[in-house]
């Protein structure tokens, strides 16, 4: 189904008949894809035998993982549309999860001053969230989407039935999301995600269009983040915090869970803060998140480099650490800032909490 | 004075007070400088003299020439910039010709999703081509502004009291461009730069606001270049074709030149092409290009790398070559493709033309 028109999503378990009717009435002069190994082995082949235009497409393939949402991943695909003569009519289709479509969408952007590229998500985080809402960027310096450009696709196709093949890990990881965008519209939508006590490939699609109509309608009404939008990072200070910490230890972390234990984090610090967000709402959040995510363990010793990183953050201002936080479940807010002994003493609740757990 | 609305675009022997003004209000977090080692010797000093804000500002300078605007340059600035604390409410001030002001655009429009740019030019080429209508970009692989973006300066400051430090080859250049605007406008605006026989520092004000009022009213009408504004590139698909020609052999030329010299051969090539274009009108052009400007000299066996050059072309469209020409004076039209046949010959009757200059 068709569940926006600017840019033009589509979702359901198979999308290639809509993706080929697309694709011919758009006359590309030439098509590549853009995909990881991991996609390429599951998902690549069921869809060039389905979308005759993709199977004459010109492949450019990617390591697996954060690594490669770099600059030299970025000259690797600009080398290869310059060789392979790439003109301001070309098309770039991302074919993977976030790594791609925010590394893909980038590199499109800015080729050429930006050719046309859509994104194929194959993971549920891509599909709910990073290629809808036309951000793009790379890590630079360590730091997470450093370099960027916002820059909407020309389409979204998620095929669903895509989802199959994914590690509930990775369910879980764009799960999390999900859950993000039901606080933030609060009312029937977070209650569907609270009675969810499990879940899998299979039982989100009511719950994935939802979400994904959520992302839309607030990302079409403040495209460049200059304002509301930002409510979209709930979570994702921390999140990033931890990832970095993460990164640099070489240990891996899943994004959702990340953002799953940035948002229980947010949820003590909203309640320092008093931005309104009452104890039980808090605490109801809080267990939801303990019941489904597995915690996101760090030593009371990292805490300040937790802080390092978060002044880092692209939410920041003269040198401020900026939060979205919740008010009420249903009303989340940005632009909170939140002094270092405010935000260590979330992050030990914090601690404490999954101690328990 | 203040000659345009969106982007702001200042003229004037003097802008330290508009844009003191202007940084005032704009209440930027914290500011940068990116300019050139000859930028800053020449005019740096004039402007923080007359500017308090931009005394305070951090400096990050390149060297000059066209190899700065690369890559490597971006991330020099991406680097200063994390490692300096900037946030999204910082500002790049863009103080150089064409190359700083391409690649601070790019490097400002990619950083954290794009913070803002202002534009100081300090060459004539900068201030009625380069910092006018938002295209940004780097060469890569060999190729001029392969990677970029369209993006606004939030302001631009032309200063004409620099232009009285630049060499007369940097005038020459500069007035090339001019050229082209009036050559595309026609009129009396064509009728002026027929009776300029000495473009110099002091006498090119008024033609100053012409050139780049036309450049404005294009762009703005057309700012992703997705038809009108391509025939801004009148003598460009040539021009670019020599600088590379003349880039991989490391030898110097100025851009200006390079679009003069295409500017005369693709009016030779409008002839062949039927575009309209009278031998007259071509003549007359071909003549004051010829009175004005050295010749840009290749060899006839460079004729065929030249037109490889061409390939590479952004304007191209499923590999043919393709140019804006004039159908008359006044008249520029975009989108004609040639053959190679037909460019050859366009290019060896330059070389005849010259031979007897």
């Amino acid at each position: 189904m068709k569940v926006n028109d600017c840019p033009p999503v589509w979702i359901g378990p198979d999308i290639s008949e809509p993706l080929n009717n697309w694709l011919e009435q758009a006359g590309y002069t030439k098509i590549w894809i853009l995909t990881d190994r991991n996609s390429d082995a599951f998902c690549l082949d069921q869809l060039i035998n389905k979308v005759p235009l993709l199977a004459k497409a010109s492949l450019i393939t990617i390591e697996p993982g954060e690594e490669a949402k770099s600059l030299a991943s970025c000259e690797k695909i600009w080398d290869k549309l310059t060789y392979e003569g790439a003109d301001r009519k070309s098309l770039l289709c991302n074919l993977g999860g976030g790594v791609v479509s925010d590394l893909g969408g980038f590199a499109a952007s800015a080729f050429m001053r930006g050719i046309s590229f859509i994104q194929i998500p194959t993971t549920l985080l891509a599909m709910v969230d990073a290629t809808i809402g036309g951000k793009t960027g790379i890590n630079f310096s360590g730091i997470k989407n450093l370099i960027g450009s916002f820059q909407h696709a020309s389409g979204v196709f998620a095929q669903t039935n895509f989802l199959a093949s994914l590690h509930p890990h990775e369910i879980l990881s764009g799960y999390a999301e999900m859950l993000k965008h039901s606080l933030i519209e609060g009312g029937k939508h977070w209650q569907s995600i609270r009675e969810m006590e499990n879940p899998t490939a299979s039982n989100l699609d009511e719950l994935l269009i939802a979400s994904i109509q959520l992302k839309l309608r607030i990302t079409n009404e403040d495209f460049k983040e200059s304002g509301l939008r930002e409510v979209l990072n709930l979570g994702h200070t921390t999140a990033h915090a931890l990832e970095s910490l993460y990164f640099e230890q070489k240990q891996p972390l899943m994004h959702g869970f990340a953002v799953a234990a940035g948002m229980a984090i947010e949820t003590h610090l909203a309640e320092h803060l008093q931005t309104g967000l009452q104890q039980s709402e808090a605490k109801q959040i809080r267990e939801y998140i303990y019941q489904i995510f597995p915690p996101v363990k760090f030593t009371p010793d990292q805490i300040n480099r937790l802080i390092d990183h978060m002044q880092h953050d692209k939410k920041n201002n003269a040198g401020k650490i900026r939060f979205s936080l919740l008010a009420s479940i249903g009303n989340a807010r940005h632009g909170f800032e939140a002094s270092t002994t405010e935000i260590e003493k979330a992050l030990n609740m914090y601690l404490t909490d999954v101690s328990h757990h």
